[in-house]
């Protein structure tokens, strides 16, 4: 038990102060149950990932990452639909109770959930290899959210921010490959810390018709909105946001990585041609990088300017 | 993308099936979130729990016992909060995706989850050392959450079922020890398949000032309320729920394995004297087995009749 309570006390005194002064957090860790009481007039959406070490980041990675990436690709989803974030609960399997270990796991969630407002209330702790879940949770206004069954034919195809640094930064994260500690400095970050894009989430759904996160690779994605929406889709090689250094280091590769390399965690969404205007209003009072990249249509999907494979990242 | 849509086939055509025609439940398994409208007047509650082979459950189990009990240990925790089940949330990680093994596991959760009304709304799928964690959710009118921190001095204490039973199915079920058959078949349905006390939950909260679920074994678990309503307790280890079966095969192990093996999934509740006839009127009523083990004190914990160790259950 002393184990036990050693990990709930170093999670209590970091990541749970955001409870503090909240009036639909009823019961948080210490009972049976947490219990939660969503406001008025609002629905509760929520996501669960799993991160897996030596899947889904390196072995013997730095814990203060490993705890800002888990939250953080969690709440893209919330991102996607546009909604507040709320909680958020935590499975950790851990093979050994290291605190200062655990410490430094913490202290990279707190990071990113403190500022948005993101309370832990509740998980469990078991011993075995090192595997993260995690379930964030979410408020929207009943009826508001930007689903991926709502394209139309017609609208234009944007995406938010840079595409392909995280998946071209992989090799230098676990190690591989040895780079400039400019460019390591550079990619290591677009790997660990993605953007977050909550606000332009809550922003953006007002004027979308559907919307969703980019974690697999755009290629592999956008067909989650094409097949929901039974429409298709064409997209300009040339137009995929990239970013200067991923240019120059590997101007080959970068449209492959951008199109099929996964872990980009920006926002993907379609909107009304009509839209143009107030979508470029949005997201310039943000300040939001975003790119047209394309248009819905009847049916397929072809990419201009691409003939390479099409496949994401493979979840198993 | 193949082996992730089979499994997600395999879950949807089978725990799915219960979210047919619930209007709580706006948007399911395929967006990037889940979204609920929990209904009017009541409030959320929820429990993680996550089970590791090895640790929880013995390596190469059979698939439809380790679905039926992840789903029946987290339920636990809703009856404990006399929560109505609502729906649940899946990250499995598997070594290998064997659909055989899948099915089995997906009917094991069905088999339980479909009768009590809880749906399959979303979750994670990811390659690793086989874990399994669920969380279950639930709906209670608000302000009736039966806590752990209500128990008042002059409580009596009763538990639920039988005790003891679980634990000491633990080696026949991992296969160290031979049995008759006739015990295995006991014993192993003790282990796998542990009773599921919603209805009981359900109607003891309104007689009942504490109340929890067993999981790590009562002499330390009833310690969780002792120090969240800052009480003590006297038990008595001659009236401790003993089956039959139990008593025969281990009579003298029997009193330490019902106070610290641990597994149990059995509702322990303090209620005030003047409700003793209620209680009884209620477990009578729900053909409820239910025994009164002890009393609330001011302070401390005491086992009339066991002088053994106290420790259940190591989280780590």
């Amino acid at each position: 038990m002393k184990e036990f309570e050693l990990i709930q006390n170093i999670f209590q005194s970091s990541v749970m102060a955001s409870t503090k002064g909240r009036s639909d957090l009823l019961l948080g860790i210490g009972d049976d149950c947490a219990q939660v009481a969503v406001p008025q007039g609002q629905n509760l959406v929520f996501s669960m990932d799993t991160l897996v070490e030596g899947k889904h980041f390196p072995f013997d990675a730095d814990p203060l990452d490993i705890g800002y990436r888990a939250v953080a690709t969690c709440v893209s989803d919330l991102a996607a639909m546009g909604a507040k974030p709320a909680f958020f609960t935590l499975a950790l399997t851990l093979p050994e109770s290291d605190p200062q270990w655990l410490a430094a796991l913490a202290q990279g969630m707190a990071e990113i959930a403190e500022p948005i407002g993101l309370a832990l209330v509740g998980g469990d702790t078991t011993k075995g290899p090192l595997t993260i879940t995690l379930q964030v949770h979410g408020y929207i206004d009943t009826g508001t959210a930007p689903l991926r069954s709502s394209a139309k034919v017609g609208d234009d195809i944007y995406v938010t921010g840079l595409l392909g640094d995280a998946a071209a930064a992989v090799p230098i994260v676990t190690g591989e490959l040895q780079v400039t500690s400019e460019r390591f400095d550079y990619f290591y970050e677009q790997f660990w810390r993605p953007e977050q894009r909550l606000i332009a989430g809550m922003a953006l759904k007002r004027v979308v018709n559907a919307m969703m996160d980019l974690s697999d690779g755009l290629a592999q994605d956008i067909q989650h909105i094409l097949k929901a929406s039974d429409v298709g889709a064409i997209l300009d090689a040339s137009l995929l946001p990239l970013s200067h250094e991923l240019k120059q280091w590997q101007p080959e590769a970068a449209i492959a990585l951008a199109l099929t390399g996964g872990d980009d965690y920006e926002l993907c969404f379609t909107a009304p041609k009509e839209q143009a205007e107030e979508v470029a209003l949005i997201t310039q009072t943000l300040c939001l990088p975003c790119t047209k990249i394309g248009e819905i249509t009847e049916e397929g999907l072809s990419i201009k300017g691409y003939d390479g494979e099409l496949t994401g990242w493979q979840h198993f």
